[in-house]
């Protein structure tokens, strides 16, 4: 154990053996932590080939979509930092070994994704497909363009992703709405919604925007059901979790006309496979995965400032309510 | 004379002769003026043939464009209301008879204008360019995209048009500074220049917006040696004026790799030629000065609550001061 291993000024009280787990680099994540005085480490990926020792004497692990199996080889494995903003791939599947305490990344996402988001909702609405279209073909042909301001932006998740979208909404004078499970920030909204009341929500919108967990009570909630109950010109976005939306019901909803446009960055299959008919549908925006990237400084920062929590027994960041799965 | 003409239950004390100028659609004005209770109304465009008497008898002209000589042969005009929010085409050329008032359109353009700026600012850091390319290959390939968040905005001109691109600057979490001859809204931005500190202001921006009235003294400000002093990798867009850019001087510093992109919505010469090379570059994003449409009825009652005041001697909305030109 170093004595002089300090982070933001802070000494650790002890190293505790940490797994750095990361689909690609995570050597990188391990020199960030060695960076910010996080010694004990073991990194590697799918692809490693594991030392039993090293596994089983595990305490922390930080990482993402790591293999339950693995987790369960590790007797003294106590919390797990996720190093992303959604847990179902290990929550859903109840991946987690009893008693192990899981976190997330919250709040790092929240500037990137709206900002991916309202730069959907722009393109769409003042129709620069359009404007590009003409200048290919050097001709001036003024058109009105639409505007967001004075459309109802419905907002599902009123997590830091979706307060975030709510605030840029503010700037474009739109009315908000929100629908979330808690209610905990339902004051931020002009009118909030609870669970029982999807249909309402989601017929009051022409723009609505899913930045939900992934958990049993939110899988295929954008059914064919609830796309009826959309107004004809909505613009559906999602940058939660693919199965957020039926698929196949999209997909027949949009084949008979329905939605203006849906911006799409996260998909049942990723990747989504070449011949999948949402890639080629003229109003189906398609992006791959890319709205909220993982950074390795600031998500290294986030599980080093949870460690010194986790050290000193104060209460984690972003930690997971098992029962409500997020 | 009607007694019966109301506008929002308020009575004119009288109906003033007023003349309906615009290049197209102007008895939709008329008719919208009509219904706001304006009834003494001659109404054309270019094409028109006036009556010598109906012109002589103007005392208040609603118009666009409307030529001087025009003007000039209205020996009781007392008040020119522009439809539009630039009134470089009356002022600059002293095509205005002396005497005469003249007021612009204030506030009703901002909020498309800022959410163009916005578009075409995601549009280019998110590079929405490489994601749509991906998705007609139908390849998954995440990439990092860039931010607003962190980037330096400098809006040039802090009038209504330039205080709500600064609002929504704050919302993207952007550094905001601001260039005015006036600095009335200087409290507005991070740090205000005044009209001598072009260079500073140009050179510390990655987006520079011009919200600039063309006059005199703005005239081909953002010529070759200012464009120098912009950072290699910034943005520059214009909705102001045309002519606020030396435009050759911006095509030889797009030619050698300066800026990141230009997004022009004005140019000095509309419709632009359509072998203006502006159009060809894939970096210059060229539209049909569309940003802040015109519409009838919002201009027709900005103009009959600019009336009401006329009529009963309070300060007129959106009056220029021939001095300085806007």
């Amino acid at each position: 154990m170093s004595t002089e291993a300090f982070t933001r000024g802070r000494p650790f009280p002890r190293q505790p053996n940490v797994m750095v787990y990361q689909r690609s680099h995570p050597e990188k994540f391990a020199a960030a932590l060695a960076e910010l005085g996080v010694t004990h480490t073991v990194c590697g990926s799918e692809q490693s080939g594991w030392d039993d020792r090293e596994v089983s004497d595990v305490e922390v692990v930080f990482g993402w979509n790591v293999p339950p199996a693995l987790l369960r080889q590790m007797p003294r494995l106590r919390w797990v930092q996720w190093s992303g903003a959604g847990v179902d791939a290990v929550v859903l599947g109840g991946g987690l070994p009893a008693g192990v305490r899981l976190t997330r990344i919250v709040g790092q996402f929240s500037q990137p994704i709206a900002e991916y988001i309202f730069s959907y909702l722009l393109y769409v609405v003042k129709d620069l497909e359009r404007m590009r279209a003409a200048q290919q073909r050097h001709v001036w042909e003024p058109f009105r363009a639409g505007r967001l301001a004075g459309l109802t932006i419905g907002v599902a998740g009123l997590g830091s992703i979706g307060r975030e979208v709510v605030r840029k909404a503010r700037a474009f004078d739109m009315h908000v709405l929100g629908l979330s499970a808690s209610g905990a920030h339902a004051d931020c909204v002009d009118r909030h919604y609870g669970p029982s009341e999807w249909d309402a929500f989601a017929a009051a919108v022409d723009v609505l925007v899913l930045c939900l967990p992934l958990t049993d009570a939110t899988r295929h909630v954008v059914d064919a059901r609830l796309l009826q109950r959309m107004k004809p010109d909505a613009i559906l976005v999602n940058i939660g979790r693919g199965a957020l939306i039926r698929e196949p019901d999209l997909l027949n909803h949009l084949a008979h006309g329905g939605l203006r446009a849906a911006v799409l960055d996260v998909f049942e299959q990723e990747p989504l496979p070449a011949d999948h008919p949402f890639w080629g549908l003229s109003n189906v925006y398609v992006t791959p995965h890319l709205s909220g990237p993982s950074e390795v400084e600031a998500t290294c920062q986030f599980f080093v400032d949870n460690l010194v929590r986790y050290l000193s027994g104060q209460p984690l960041l972003g930690e997971v309510d098992l029962a409500r799965q997020y």
